[in-house]
């Protein structure tokens, strides 16, 4: 058998992933078998199941390389003093998230898989393993930058930064739910909804 | 046959709401039968057939109600002058709906419940018009308050009154979808994340 490079087997895992995602989106994590996703990728048994051995190692995979895509635009936020505005990182993460580099191609549909994971989470427990290590990632992340706000005299009220990342977190969980809901979900409206509750008066503070 | 009286018909309707409650937080939309959800209420088909004829119709009618006290609480809110900013608002909804009023009693068993209604309606049209509607009324009632917010000089962002709408929709759902997923979601997290970026400088408006 001919050796193959490890560029070959990237293409080659990209190729079950893709085609992984699009059946997913379309009929949802239950209805798709491993036979549907050989067929959209184009791809025989042996060649698929030498990379993942089930729909569930798939699902797994997708959602590692959406918490790696997001972690990347959160490590690059995180170069600049002051850090950006959360308006202006929501906004970047949401648009690499569900724009330049969506799984499948197809915005709408990976936002539905994304929910459809979400409840998938309720009875699988390594999953929901998963999404809880990407998630406390994230929170820890948000929470620096939150720490950065307060030391750059961007960010007045006295609250634990987790409840700020986990606040800043539901919104981009709940625009994502508005996507797969509805499909009219365009990122400036969270851009414009935060950027608009930076600019109130807490009468509280003030 | 003995007449009922409305107070009579108004408790076993609670009855089978309640049953059926329990029963889909406890095992899904999906894996619960209408023999589940009778077992659960302890009534026999014909006492449930005259209320509600499928699980859809039951699911919908879980759904209006949590709308209907997601109404209930803008109402009231909108009644003050100058209403109260969107931390306390979103606290009180989101107490009425997770905690004082629950469905079924348990918390985290209904927020997974509405996730599974999310993933639902991406099948089931009826069930999507349904939450199309409640999510259209709410973001026509906050849309109102951002204009008194505005009016009132609590807000000085000139941005569309519906993004901000759905900016604060979007924090509630993601709310759920954690209270969902890892059940450890206290209502002062929303509170505290909304009052820290009402407290932020936006260096693109001061």
């Amino acid at each position: 058998m001919a050796r193959v490079s490890q560029e070959h087997l990237d293409a080659r895992r990209r190729q079950i992933i893709d085609g992984a995602s699009r059946c997913f989106a379309r009929n949802g994590f239950h209805a798709t078998s491993m036979q549907d996703i050989l067929r959209e990728a184009g791809l025989s048994a042996g060649a698929v199941y030498r990379y993942f051995r089930s729909k569930e190692e798939l699902i797994e995979a997708i959602a590692d390389e959406a918490f790696s895509g997001i972690r990347a635009a959160f490590e690059e936020a995180a170069r600049h003093t002051p850090p950006p505005t959360p308006d202006v990182l929501l906004g970047r993460v949401l648009r690499r998230m569900l724009i330049e580099e969506v799984p499948g191609g197809d915005r709408q549909a990976f936002a539905r898989l994304i929910v459809q994971v979400w409840t998938e989470t309720l009875r699988n427990e390594r999953l929901a393993a998963t999404l809880g290590e990407g998630y406390a990632g994230m929170r820890l992340a948000w929470a620096k930058l939150v720490d950065a706000y307060r030391a750059g005299g961007l960010m007045d009220a006295d609250v634990p930064a987790d409840h700020v990342a986990r606040t800043l977190i539901a919104t981009a969980q709940g625009f994502i739910a508005q996507q797969a809901l509805f499909g009219d979900a365009s990122v400036e409206v969270i851009e414009d909804g935060l950027r608009a509750l930076m600019s109130m008066q807490d009468p509280k503070i003030s």
